[in-house]
């Protein structure tokens, strides 16, 4: 099967866009943890941070420069918001394809917890 | 007062640094909250990710560059993390100095809960 978060870029499966240019896609998360709950993917397949190198970086470069206009199109650029992606097995990460989850729209707590293996 | 993650940058407080080079700062989190829990920071002030600008792009880019070879030094480069930035009040941002969070060394759980103001 292919990516899943690619086949979304390309349109074969359907996403709630909140917004789009030649470098990223973000779209509404389909299990919402908050009142506002996207996914900022790049278009480019990257597979996690680990996966950033010299060759992608004008991707993750742009999606630095574009997460403030996306959280103030989501109305959430001055009350806040965290910014995650979880990296590999410890790090949780679902699909392997980069992408930062940005939550808010209320005050966001996130209680972390570990285990060992 | 000035700065707390500036005055860090120019080791007028000291840190437990794990990482530096001419444009970042990784240093142990004085509370972590799992095995391995660092910061990482632009050796330029700027306030959170909603301060990202042409003008300081280029300290951001460097650090998504430098990650991966953080994990690394960190041993979890392959067993993963998380990577988390708060940004505002809902974010729940404590220094106004921007800096991400990477949490690993196990695996890794944050429960997301919210609460409306």
């Amino acid at each position: 099967m292919d990516c899943l978060f690619c086949e979304i870029v390309k349109k074969n499966i359907p996403s709630k866009i909140v917004f789009e240019n030649e470098y990223l896609l973000a779209f509404e998360d389909i299990h919402p943890v908050a009142p506002v709950h996207v996914l900022i993917i790049p278009k480019m397949h990257i597979k996690d941070i680990n996966d950033i190198s010299e060759q992608n970086i004008e991707y993750l470069t742009q999606i630095m420069l574009s997460i403030k206009d996306i959280a103030k199109m989501l109305g959430i650029v001055e009350t806040g918001y965290k910014l995650v992606s979880n990296v590999g097995k410890d790090g949780g990460q679902e699909v392997p394809h980069l992408h930062f989850h940005m939550i808010g729209g209320a005050k966001i707590n996130a209680n972390i917890s570990y285990k060992n293996d």
